[in-house]
């Protein structure tokens, strides 16, 4: 880890409400950039710029802390209530039903970066509007490695100004649905290259329980998902999957075809621990030897 | 191909007419016997056991016959009328919507083994009413290995007698809305251990567009499937898929899991060929090189 590079994410805390079959949760620790900076913090070091209202409890910060995350770009809006969302889940996990959303401080989110994450080389754009993500691009120096997430309230609201993002994007991860709407392609090869021609040399797209795909300038690679037999919450699987990707990627210091596939493991396999608790439970229970015992069953899954 | 076992296929052969978004096709080969006879043939021997009228076209037959399938199975029923099934798929191929099926002389087929297929030690069991199937296992010797496939409508209809054929299977492949409805179980995994529960020691699970499954005694293959990017006619890839599993199985006289996972492959590769024409069009056309060189790319799509 001393060799690691150090990852920069832009993105949302948030608190969630959350209702599935294995039980219900009340406004716990969320956001993609709460997600992504523990999971991340796994393999490297991580700084957070996102904005939180001064309601937001402190408890959950002292997670965030306890994982080393550099919490120096998180803003604290004084008097302003923090992002919240509530959801549900229905009996086979598949997409959340949202029963709320509070932006709050996070609707006028501006992003700035400190001056010392200026330098940062590797950065993580969570799903915020494709106008912040070029402000944040705006004040990185020279960034060796831009990734990024969106959704299809971007994809259909702000198409253009998600263009001019994708053109500097190196790294895209997003789903089937979003591939598909995204190019306007039924047959998803066909959309990865239609996205891949609007700037990213890489993409991966993720099929939920069917695992992801990795179209590579070298190739492709297919990767199953881990089996998990009993998903807890779903919520910041995504998220929580980029961050293994991004974290692998920043410990071993290059993004070749070979280490490209061993990150989009162990992606999967980070995203399957965030499932099996409620919010981040589980990932904040975890430890690296966990990590690297399943990443090695993974392989073992798909080993001739 | 010499040293390769004798596979026998129980199903049917038929007349399909279909409607794809590639274009139409009226009264082609199909049924399930055809494909699989087809497919296997380039592993290993075939003998075919299933029904149809004597409106049964001769160059049909001559298309089997040129890949050496033994026919002397194949009853044809004077004055009958054979097996037609016309269906339509839509853009995004998932399943086919049935416009019309004629049993015509499959709706009394009764299946009567010449002789001479007694002893064969490898079996199929395609689609067909699993009182059928279990007519078919009371008239082997003593098979090796026992396949087995089934729908929804056996499922939820025979259940009875399909757990009777179950107990009595070695090697069950399904899909996962079948995997589902038999078990009752949501959980794909779960669901996995219900239908082992039922009899097969090994299940392979088909996910369409997403691979397949294998669920071993000695651990789970996860196998994706091959990136067709156009797909023309997908009837038949069921069955097609089974071929050059079970093909696979014949030709290498053995069903430990390392030759069960390249089995996966090579029905997986199989499969994706079926798909890229209408009716056996692209089976028929086919070469033992393309078969060899699609699994090897296959393989390097899940390398690590």
């Amino acid at each position: 880890m001393s060799n690691a590079q150090t990852v920069l994410v832009v993105g949302s805390v948030a608190l969630d409400s959350l209702e599935t079959p294995a039980g219900q949760r009340h406004e716990c620790l969320g956001g993609s950039a709460s997600y992504f900076s523990v999971g991340a913090s796994f393999f490297a070091p991580v700084q957070v710029v996102a904005v939180v209202g001064d309601d937001f409890p402190e408890a959950h910060l002292a997670h965030l802390r306890a994982r080393d995350v550099n919490l120096r770009g998180l803003e604290v809006v004084k008097g302003g209530r923090t992002f919240r969302w509530r959801g549900r889940y229905g009996s086979n996990f598949g997409d959340a039903q949202t029963l709320e959303t509070q932006l709050n401080c996070f609707e006028h989110f501006d992003p700035k970066l400190p001056p010392e994450f200026r330098q940062t080389k590797l950065l993580f754009l969570g799903n915020i509007d494709p106008d912040l993500q070029l402000k944040v691009l705006g004040q990185l120096d020279s960034p060796h490695l831009v990734a990024l997430d969106t959704m299809n309230f971007w994809i259909q609201g702000k198409r253009e100004a998600l263009l001019r993002v994708l053109s500097r994007v190196d790294l895209f991860i997003l789903n089937e649905t979003e591939a598909r709407l995204l190019s306007g392609e039924t047959n998803i090869y066909k959309a990865a290259d239609a996205v891949r021609a609007m700037g990213p040399s890489t993409i991966v797209i993720k099929r939920g329980e069917y695992g992801a795909m990795l179209f590579h300038e070298e190739g492709l690679f297919v990767c199953p998902a881990w089996p998990v037999r009993d998903v807890v919450d779903p919520t910041g699987a995504g998220d929580t999957f980029a961050s293994g990707l991004i974290g692998h990627l920043a410990r071993e210091g290059n993004q070749d075809f070979a280490t490209m596939k061993r990150a989009v493991v162990t992606g999967t396999v980070l995203a399957s621990f965030a499932c099996e608790g409620f919010s981040l439970d589980r990932l904040l229970a975890l430890t690296s030897g966990e990590i690297a015992r399943r990443s090695g069953e993974m392989a073992s899954h798909f080993a001739l």
